[in-house]
């Protein structure tokens, strides 16, 4: 076992705290990582204040993750210390279901281990990226290019491949008209991907107090929801709605943007229940779909995407003992666009 | 103008009763068709009645119509006098619109002119089916092939295209699981396509009363909804899920049902709001979509299909001085599984 340190909820209600955690010793198949750098996702701040559920404490988060790999199992093929490595949300799967064989790890159907608060194999409870090191199967872990600047590129991992995913699924490319809803984390990973697919981009946002940031990310068009002109200006507009927003919308108004055949996709999920009136799908073919993080090789797609097209988060780089304050600032949305939480601080 | 017997709506609370109405004159681009029979539609109901919005009456409704091309106007060139014709739910749109473009008339994005309680080009209000003579653009006119019994074909202008378009749309064939909610006139017909399809098909109905016929007509397994059960065996195990039912379902436990990447369609509309959990979605990166009818290509194509694998609705042929009595026997669910009117009843 090896004794790292981490900042850990010792508590639903307490802030988190500097403390040690224990990582399994580096099996055949793992692969030890020296992180360096861990995003702060809104998820994050959920879990360890137990809205999504009861969990142990203490419980170290994090599930954007980039580090350097310091050492491999015997039986490590995919990696080699020294290699700049990255893991997002899951770090491990069934291996043998329909999905897992199908390649669609984030959706095995035994259900894929979180990266944290979830039990492993060992029956062991996953503890997150807020740490100096963290063990890994080899399979789970994802290449990082090096184009990319290292301490952006944490949030690709769960951010980044959160929206990429139902991008590439749902084909946006040159021609698809993509709205995003929702100008944080997500909505700003959403329009950089979309805007490098080829897509014409237009951001939805409660408000315009990031139209300026989001036209130079790469948007051509930007409402704001709060204008019910808004609605009616984009009727049947989009062919693809990526809505990032978990807070509870009027779907039914969302619905009416899109086109004929076109697809509103949660990345996030609002604890109501949306009322979907049938005559919004019915009278144009739309679809109401809901997608879950990403592949592993997805994940690795998305990484290469985005080195190949120059993209990264905008990020707001802190040290470990302000984590407590970012997650205040993350509830009032006052952060652009991600905090990356600076792992050298911690050691 | 070419006066005609129909049996018409006097009023949303009236019985129907047998009158005459006015035809057009034969344009250069119409077919006059001696109407042979017509279906009886669960949506001639909800019409007649002012459910749906209130109507001008006198009304005629029906737009499962199969007959004879008795003339054609000057520039017909697919259709000519002695033809086995069908209409559908439409007798035109706009032609020039992005979805009319993509044959997809359906979908007009000025809303395609329906058969009945439309306006039509002229101004005039489109008069439905139950009538001996309709005037139709040839466009909107469809063949109905030798090999289909004539009193059988009536109902596959809308119960069967509405449920071929989202069974075709989202590729269901060999290898599919398709469910099929409801074993009325649309989920019989479904069961039947789905199953020359080659597909595995489910039906999910509120009890096992219609059992016997379900696997006659093609079901491999069925299942009553009111049993629970029936949502804990059938869990994730659909690629498409039609769903034909217009009342209000618990629409979560039916999503629960879909596979990964599965999609519930529904054709039919309830009045009252769905509440989807946006979770019920995105863990499996399910989809809730929408279906309306078909486009006049889907039409002929079904009924080529309908031709080539020997299907037809189950009937029951009735003179037109039942149809209040058969309306009463539509809203109790007591017709197996079509009413079709014999025209020359009417003549």
């Amino acid at each position: 076992m090896l004794t790292v340190n981490a900042y850990a909820a010792p508590s639903a209600t307490e802030p988190l705290i500097k403390t040690t955690i224990e990582r399994r010793d580096v099996g055949p198949a793992d692969v030890l990582i020296e992180i360096k750098y861990s995003g702060i996702c809104h998820s994050d701040i959920h879990t360890v204040r137990g809205e999504w559920g009861d969990i142990q404490y203490p419980q170290v988060v994090g599930h954007e993750i980039v580090g350097i790999v310091s050492e491999v199992g015997s039986e490590v093929t995919k990696h080699k210390v020294g290699d700049r490595v990255g893991v997002g949300c899951m770090v491990n799967s069934c291996g043998e279901c329909d999905s897992c064989l199908a390649g669609k790890e984030n959706y095995c159907l035994k259900g894929n281990t979180g990266t944290y608060t979830a039990v492993d194999r060992d029956g062991s409870i996953t503890q997150g990226g807020y740490s100096t090191h963290i063990v890994v199967v080899e399979d789970f872990v994802l290449k990082v290019p090096e184009s990319i600047p290292f301490e952006k590129a944490a949030p690709l991992l769960c951010a980044g491949v959160t929206t990429f995913s139902p991008l590439a699924h749902w084909n946006a490319g040159p021609g698809s008209k993509v709205a995003v809803v929702g100008m944080g984390g997500l909505g700003h990973m959403a329009v950089k991907i979309a805007h490098a697919m080829g897509c014409e981009v237009t951001v939805l946002s409660q408000t315009l107090s990031k139209q300026e940031d989001g036209l130079r990310l790469g948007a051509d068009d930007y409402f704001a929801t709060s204008d019910p002109e808004t609605f009616r200006k984009n009727s049947s507009r989009f062919d693809l709605i990526i809505n990032t927003v978990s807070a509870s919308i009027d779907i039914n108004a969302y619905l009416g943007l899109l086109a004929v055949d076109g697809t509103l996709v949660n990345v996030g999920a609002p604890s109501e229940p949306l009322g979907v009136q049938a005559f919004s799908l019915i009278g144009k073919r739309r679809s109401f779909a809901g997608s879950n993080i990403g592949s592993i090789q997805e994940t690795q797609d998305m990484l290469d995407f985005c080195a190949e097209h120059g993209i990264a988060p905008e990020t707001e780089l802190i040290a470990a003992d302000y984590i407590n304050e970012a997650y205040e600032r993350v509830l009032k949305s006052d952060v652009r666009y991600r905090f990356v939480i600076d792992i050298a601080t911690l050691a």
